[in-house]
């Protein structure tokens, strides 16, 4: 069967590097990724297949990662990893959602037992999407002498920082995510219901462009008319748009399962003096928080930047900035590592990626104009060139 | 603000008295969901917010559910639950991926206190999707006085009926399907990049009908093309449809978070004789599990019909043959209750829904001709009316 790796193998082979590195330092024998992006990261796979049990389990003393998933999903596994047939396991469908009590569980942690014996320490991924109280009790149930330790975002701290082939697919996320708003923009006319304007959108986030394909996003698009663009995740409608509204929108450019995000807030009819005022300066901020990006900064100084310009006109920003970004599965694309918020000490590095997301969601009216980008040598390169304004339809 | 409720209060009430009941059954004072369609199904909260702490909190002794998450999606419950504003409460966004260590359970566990007390026996639901292994650590540090028990699927178990109003939500998700359907068999040429089949499908999927429009799905589409039709849960590719080649397409029909889903092949060629043959096997053990339908049967007993079917021509399905579905949220659709499987003695009653998918995935070719459909009190209706057949364009 034709592999389809989108990495050079060496570039696998230095991630599985870093991981063993981190796991020695902290006495980790055995690592269960039970996260879909990490796993991807590691091995490459990708597949719709992680709403059943599956793991990609390193060992410090086993070349390979071992995937473990459904048996009618090892056929993913073998055309999506570099990983060998030994290294590519897989359970019965009868452990799948069982009402029998059956845990597929019970077969990984044979697989630790089989790597690793009984007396091993496992580092687990404890608030990660993908590892309920029950897979961890199981875990611990069936590997009694077994010690397991918090490896939460283990993984996630290492992919942070963005390879010079990860950021090529980065800046295809962010083209395909300047199609998409392009496309919201033609779309919008009064009289337009918002599901056909959000279909447009979607239709436009996985046609990508004329070059490459886009996928699916991590999460829903984000499309909020009127009073729904007051809530920051809002269901669309099969309302008309009205001759004069505000329609928020987050669409989200997926290349390959790396991501970039993209809000704007545009303006059905011409907006009011008082309200361009509130996007002039949430611009002025964002440019502030973007102008101060540099190696070396913290994430909670760039967050400094952004609010004394805010608060230069009496403003807050009650959530946090930003997010770092890169490869996503549902439910989010946020990497759980570094935010955009006072306290967060994390220093920026070339290659780290973020969405800034300046958004200002106030009692009555919200604006959200936002910028994804990638830390340089020197600064930022924006990974998306939709100019930063609102948009006036 | 004007609330946005889909059904009747009434029918809001009997749900909730009916989890009330299987709670005072079990002995359960306090019933924590984590799980987005049962925080939906009870109160009608529905925003895309569910990838932070989110959960609705139903007390044996208090009248309304609770519904707790992020300070800046507390809106949302406003506009889209009927709950009174003192039973929507939020923590503040520093709990948000704090890497502080702050947790939003013990925010949730204040709640409990406060309307429960310490010694309280606490429903979790320990397999669900966002009930992490440190969600339930955290609560149980907060809680130590608390008594845990396994409540996974306690409400997912009641709303395995559906009521008048849920049905109809599910036929019109069943029309969305079907128009998907169509777009795919319109769309596909050779030629075409796989993407843009893609990208056409979802377009259809969120514009819905001219009458009512969809919302996105709980997973991707499914859609694979030649060698990756082997694959149950395929990402798509840019690549051009060639001449002749099988292409797999599973669609999501989904009206107001209501799921339908529907799996058809579509051959671009003419077919071989043999591919042909497969089909109409496949296609006549689908019939015959739907044939046998009607209250009363179990799940295992219509898997067996399916079953004896296909071994009639000497084929196996590994995988089981179908699951329930209803309300739905990503990762999955799948209402993690009744599978039409052998050993599943769930006895069908009317209002169950279910998607009978009998996929095979053998070892060089697949066939995928899916039907959802709900119980009804004779025998069952059809929730898609797209032929079952094998396409050929």
């Amino acid at each position: 069967m034709k592999k389809e790796l989108h990495f050079e193998r060496a570039e696998y082979a230095a991630r599985l590097t870093a991981v063993k590195e981190a796991m020695a330092k902290r006495g980790i024998n055995i690592l269960l990724l039970s996260e879909p992006p990490n796993q991807n990261y590691l091995t490459g796979y990708n597949a719709y297949s992680f709403y059943t049990p599956q793991m990609v389990i390193v060992a410090l003393h086993h070349d390979e990662p071992i995937w473990i998933g459904r048996f009618m999903d090892r056929v993913s596994a073998v055309r999506t990893t570099y990983l060998s047939d030994d290294n590519i396991r897989a359970y019965e469908d009868e452990y799948v959602q069982s009402a029998a009590g059956l845990s597929a569980y019970d077969i990984m942690a044979d697989v630790v037992k089989e790597i690793g014996g009984q007396r091993v320490k496992i580092g687990v991924e404890m608030g990660g999407y993908y590892y309920s109280a029950r897979a961890h009790a199981d875990l611990a149930r069936a590997l009694p002498l077994a010690e397991f330790v918090d490896s939460d975002l283990l993984v996630n701290w290492i992919r942070i920082v963005k390879s010079p082939a990860e950021l090529s697919l980065m800046r295809q996320a962010g083209r395909i995510a300047d199609a998409a708003i392009q496309r919201a923009v033609d779309t919008i006319e009064p009289g337009v219901r918002e599901c056909d304007l959000a279909a447009a959108i979607y239709h436009q986030q996985v046609s990508g462009t004329p070059e490459f394909g886009g996928s699916y996003d991590c999460s829903q698009l984000m499309l909020g008319v009127g009073g729904r663009a007051l809530e920051p995740h809002p269901a669309w409608t099969d309302e008309p748009l009205p001759a004069s509204t505000t329609v928020y929108i987050e669409v989200h450019g997926n290349r390959l399962r790396y991501q970039v995000n993209l809000g704007r807030t545009i303006s059905v009819g011409q907006p009011s003096p008082a309200y361009r005022e509130l996007c002039d300066i949430a611009i002025e901020a964002l440019n502030a928080g973007l102008e101060s990006i540099r190696p070396g900064r913290t994430c909670s100084e760039v967050n400094a930047f952004f609010r004394q310009s805010l608060a230069r006109h009496g403003l807050e920003k009650e959530s946090r900035l930003g997010y770092s970004i890169g490869i996503g599965y549902p439910p989010a694309v946020g990497e759980r590592t570094a935010s955009l918020r006072k306290g967060d000490e994390t220093v920026l590095e070339p290659g780290m990626c973020f969405h800034m997301m300046p958004g200002l969601w106030l009692d009555d009216v919200s604006v959200a104009i936002t910028q994804s980008f990638a830390v340089t040598e020197s600064g930022h390169e924006a990974l998306c060139s939709t100019p930063r304004t609102l948009f006036v339809k």
